[in-house]
């Protein structure tokens, strides 16, 4: 199985750090890979990949030119598409069977400013984490820590070149000796 | 009991959509009040004004000049200081005590650029959302999302001028007639 997630329209100078912090919780969250579409932007793409060098893991930062023949190609190739929106079918109708779906690749998309009226479509499921306006990085990390029931967020990776030292009060870390 | 959440060190200009976000998914996710320090901004308290008007409930934003004063005062009556930091104890550890503190005030710390240490030695717990570094959007909406089981982000707003009526595919919005 892999899960990715996918960002649309990204706009380079309004949403540089929505997107990566986007990207950060889709890493953190327990997905592998990060799409974007809209805005080129090789600042992101960098802030994203020199955290994962420092962290650890596999996490691939792609941008897409057209996103609409990505989803169609994963779709073809058996792929599921989950699309987080508010005007979706509340997450807790779906996760029971979402989880039993983590043998299939699943595609996380997540909007931009106006996500066009073919997505809702091309999803196989448009899910919303309530029906409140909040946020596109909320919804993308309470629907990640719940499909994984808060294990995803505890890997660790033996990778990593610095570690949390997880302590009462206070910040520590340390290098990794391994 | 009261849940609230406290947004240290806003920078208004690198800020104003990460600080708004925050203040929704706070909304969207149970609390009732939203407090932020650092730079006062108008136009953010504005914003969060408008969408808590249109979508109902009651909902508070207040800027605070001091907000160590702000968090002693807060413990003194008896309130519970909550810190989220990736250097802090896993919330895996700490869900079950703290849905069981529900009856006390609670108010939820997320960081800022640079959290200055006293904030980790006031505050009673300091949690973490995984040891990964990626967004204080996700670790509070992760954080508010499993202390209420998921409940709170399905609460209506009997008052909203606007609800959402989930579907399968696109998007749909109805007027409030009550």
């Amino acid at each position: 199985m892999v899960l990715a997630v996918l960002r649309l329209l990204h706009r380079i100078i309004r949403d540089k750090r929505m997107t990566t912090h986007l990207a950060l919780t889709a890493r953190a969250f327990g997905a592998s890979s990060f799409f974007y579409s809209g805005d080129h932007d090789g600042g992101v793409e960098e802030s994203i990949n020199d955290v994962a060098l420092e962290w650890g893991g596999v996490f691939n930062v792609e941008y897409l030119e057209k996103p609409s023949n990505f989803i169609k190609e994963w779709k073809k190739k058996g792929g599921i598409i989950i699309h987080l929106t508010m005007y979706g079918i509340e997450l807790s109708n779906f996760i029971e069977s979402m989880r039993n779906m983590l043998d299939k690749d699943l595609l996380v998309v997540v909007g931009g400013a106006k996500v066009p009226g073919f997505i809702y479509q091309l999803a196989n499921y448009n899910v919303a984490i309530g029906h409140q306006p909040h946020s596109e990085i909320a919804a993308l990390s309470v629907f990640l820590d719940n499909l994984s029931k808060g294990e995803a967020r505890k890997k660790k990776h033996s990778d990593a070149k610095i570690n949390i030292v997880p302590t009462e009060r206070g910040k520590q870390a340390e290098a990794n000796r391994k």
